[in-house]
């Protein structure tokens, strides 16, 4: 009895099949049986790389540094003056307009701004509470001779950034010093944006070009503002925000020497160039002072600037048995996809569908079985042994199908 | 011979199948089927948009404007004191209380607090290389008539932050402008938090509200802070960390008009609100100045600050047909999966099943070949062209099986 | 007629198959179903977790907060000198060495450096635009006495960053306490980065240690620089950037108080340790000043810093059942792929392969086809409702192939 099981048990199930000599059939068959070949090998493979692991969780680090002197104002500023914030992160900004009101004491002062003209305490009544003035609105209208304008309290004098300031046009000659390492954890494998066999030398003296110098790590502010095709003098005025992205797409499987990087330049505020409001980038900002008797004042910056942000992305991949297998086996199981297609045309569109047919399929009715049900033993017995079936069905379910209940 | 070759690789092979007309199976099939259907048209498809390629490696910047004036320590502080950095940047800070020490030179003196009280050095050697303390414990003790402390060396006098002082509540009249681009790379699509089509006026005098007006770019600080259920006065007494989510989503069938972004706050230090210690957000920075002489003193500011973090997450779908044609295979052949189910009920559980099982199962012995193997003349024909054995393999582990070897 | 279609479409249909009872073929079989089976069992739902739905897109909020004190040229600094930027951010610098030019003024001086020696204004020429000045060189020659350099225009008197100056090694006694919490947005789980349980006292005296310690959220600098393999003094010269990954892998299956971070440290920049130049991290910034009538001068700092850049990753998986279905679904599916192995060995090596093959293959030739063809009816039949065709193939494509078109 168990020895029965287990010859049972070990047997082979496969599918019989019908096999149509038929030409037509056949070279569909064969063709459907190709493309589906070539989409594996062509696209799966090769384009998408199916063969590798995929470690796209890069660790990136940035430092940045700019270089250049730029006249503002009657003054020579440096790196120390126009780069915010000055530790060379990979967002930092470059001011090109400094609108500047110097020694604020606070106290209460005049607002200006035509819409702040006033003729009695009225008038200013109604720009209490707004946010929008230089200092909060007390509500009073300070009188004088020439023109009578509501009172703030706040750091006085007010600011008037409504001043034509010539932009430091210098800033197209700056240069920005980009080190970007990167690392893929799940390959351990770490690189640098430039060769370390670059000499002090050729860093030193090299601009970036994305043909002639591709690697290079210096790059002019002015050629990055010209490969996003923005106007130098328009930016530098408005001020707005440059996208400078560094992609690596490495495949490890080849020289470690060829996962370099790949520079890319956008201009991120794009979206808001044709809107009414808060068209480029500004900000405020104080240096603060002491008078000798300790009394504390500052001098107001609103400072216009061009934004960099360095975005890194990253995708390594490797080969590794695991994804290779599976999608061998998903790619010899999708052959077997074109029955479908052959199935619909022998059964339906061919000559002698009908005797196709018959050949492939072979019915059993309800009736027939019955009929043959009557004199049967088999029945009994299946009911006798019906507490088996629970375990006979674990088992099968495994195997996907019941083969040897009563065998 | 050749020929013989070419027809019998142009033929076509499919599965011979049994019809079984048995209403119980039939239905179940159907049953199951539409399942699988519904499956994949309802989740696969429509819900989880499998016919489209998605771009989630979203580029974003973020700038932000505060506005607002708040009384503290009896000074009106605007934008340039309150906001850290000052750049505009994603992550940005604004004071709601300042613990102030002014005029601190560098020097030795006594440390505050009491656990710092002494009656001779001894008392005070054991906090040496202390790092809890305002400044380095030199370990001598600081004799005077009121109260005796261990010395520091360090900047003088030191801080004594268990002051009270009033937080600045005008906090939750202040308002935040944000100002967020995306781009999806892959698409090559741009999009701003906010309509082109907005007038300078509706932006200045809108405010945002998840309902009314979900597209203004103007979140009042108050409002933020009740959308996350936080107590206005204390966060601003303690400081904490508020989330700004602006999630994309986006379906780029549809018209481009339909991408735009939600809003969602949290407050982001919520998991340590149980806490023993470190509950809210402060950091210490100083200000620097000269008296005439040239010595540098600095005044050193403990700020208790509402840290602002804007993260923006996105995703975009548009069609494509290599995902459609790869799902469309996997809801076809899928549909197949119901006979697991069928085949299990039939050939268990159905009357006559063993009649089932007899038509299904075609029984082939080693007995029976072995039989039929002695008078064969095709056997010795197999062996005598074994060497062609490799190369019909190599063809048939492509076409999956070998069909045509000796026919 | 509508009755006979409704029972011709509640049939099912079922492979018909051939069951091979042979030892050698049964054993293959079953080990290699056993082999799937284990690969899917072992690897994809035990290792792999495939039962789970995987939330990647985690929200996290960090703040820092270094302690400690240090000499530095005769002063001692405290955390509001040496941090930068001051408001606890995830990235921040710790400065280790400092190059002060105290008193700058606005004007024109002589540059230093071996490089910019001259005779006369012919020498200088050449360097009117470099960027790698302290100040713009205007092209003239300063004579003195006992050196003559070229002149610049800018901040004088210049910078001379080649004086040697001990690093504050101090720095390896400073320590960072870091405060993270996370969210996974998909579950809603916002967890921190050290238990509520831990008291005050705990936190405080508390130091990190891999093993011994491993969720106290305090860092000695020199234990990270320890644990990167860095030697502090040469750190503290040049500057450099470490990273603390913070990885959060939760299986939230289990106890929400498994899912605990976990820490780990490495050299960011290590690729460019072998490169010529910008070893290192340093960076400028300047204090400024006004004198009492008014003339702003300037206190420039060359800054070597440690950055410090605090990364979190995260991973949260939970139970689901539609990803359980549909790998269970693949895995059983998956069985059924031994049968490729197994046609290869029965239908060419076995002996008997002829005669299995002839079980297995039934042949239907176009020939027989038309033979049959010719006194069928069937044909007129099939010609009369051509009409009908598709509507029954539409019915077929869902159904996958024509069952009962004619029958």
């Amino acid at each position: 009895m168990v020895w029965g099981w287990v010859t049972d048990f070990f047997t082979y199930e496969t599918t019989k099949s019908v096999v149509v000599k038929s030409w037509s059939v056949g070279i569909i068959n064969r063709i459907v049986q190709v493309l589906i070949i070539a989409y594996f090998v062509g696209w799966v493979f090769i384009h998408e790389k199916a063969y590798q692991v995929f470690d796209s969780g890069i660790e990136s680090s940035v430092m940045t540094k700019v270089k250049g002197f730029g006249y503002h104002q009657e003054r020579i500023m440096d790196v120390a003056d126009y780069v915010f914030p000055q530790q060379g992160a990979a967002v930092f900004c470059i001011m090109t307009k400094l609108i500047i009101t110097e020694n604020q004491f606070q106290g209460k002062c005049a607002e200006n701004g035509k819409q702040y003209k006033c003729q009695d305490d009225f008038d200013c009544e109604e720009f209490v509470d707004s946010i929008l003035t230089n200092g909060r609105i007390t509500g009073a209208c300070l009188r004088s001779e020439d023109q009578s304008q509501c009172e703030v309290e706040g750091w006085c004098p007010v600011e008037n950034d409504r001043v034509v300031i010539e932009p430091m046009i210098d800033v197209q000659n700056f240069t920005i010093f980009i080190k970007n390492s990167i690392r893929f954890p799940l390959f351990n494998i770490t690189r640098g944006n430039f060769p370390s066999s670059m000499t002090s030398d050729a860093i030193r003296s090299c601009k970036y070009h994305p043909k002639s110098n591709p690697f290079c790590p210096i790059f002019a502010v002015g050629d990055i503002l010209e490969h996003t095709g923005q106007n130098v003098v328009e930016l530098a005025k408005k001020g707005g925000e440059i996208g400078i992205n560094i992609e690596w797409k490495c495949n490890l499987d080849l020289d470690i020497e060829y996962c370099v990087p790949k520079y890319s330049f956008t201009r991120l505020d794009a979206p808001f160039e044709k809107n009414a409001i808060s068209k480029g980038f500004n900000f405020r900002f104080a240096k603060y002072y002491k008078t000798q008797n300790g009394t504390e004042y500052r001098t107001l910056h609103k400072a216009f600037a061009i934004r960099f942000d360095v975005m890194v992305t990253g995708q390594a991949g490797k080969f590794n048995t695991v994804p290779t297998l599976i999608n061998l086996v998903a790619a010899f199981t999708s052959i077997g996809l074109g029955t479908v297609l052959c199935d619909l045309i022998l059964l339906n569109f061919l000559k002698g569908a009908a005797q196709y047919k018959a050949k492939k399929f072979e019915e059993v009715s309800e009736a027939q079985i019955e009929a043959s049900l009557i004199p049967s033993p088999s029945s009994q017995m299946s009911t006798k042994e019906a507490w088996i079936l629970p375990f006979f069905c674990l088992r099968n379910f495994v195997e996907l199908n019941c083969l040897f209940l009563e065998n």
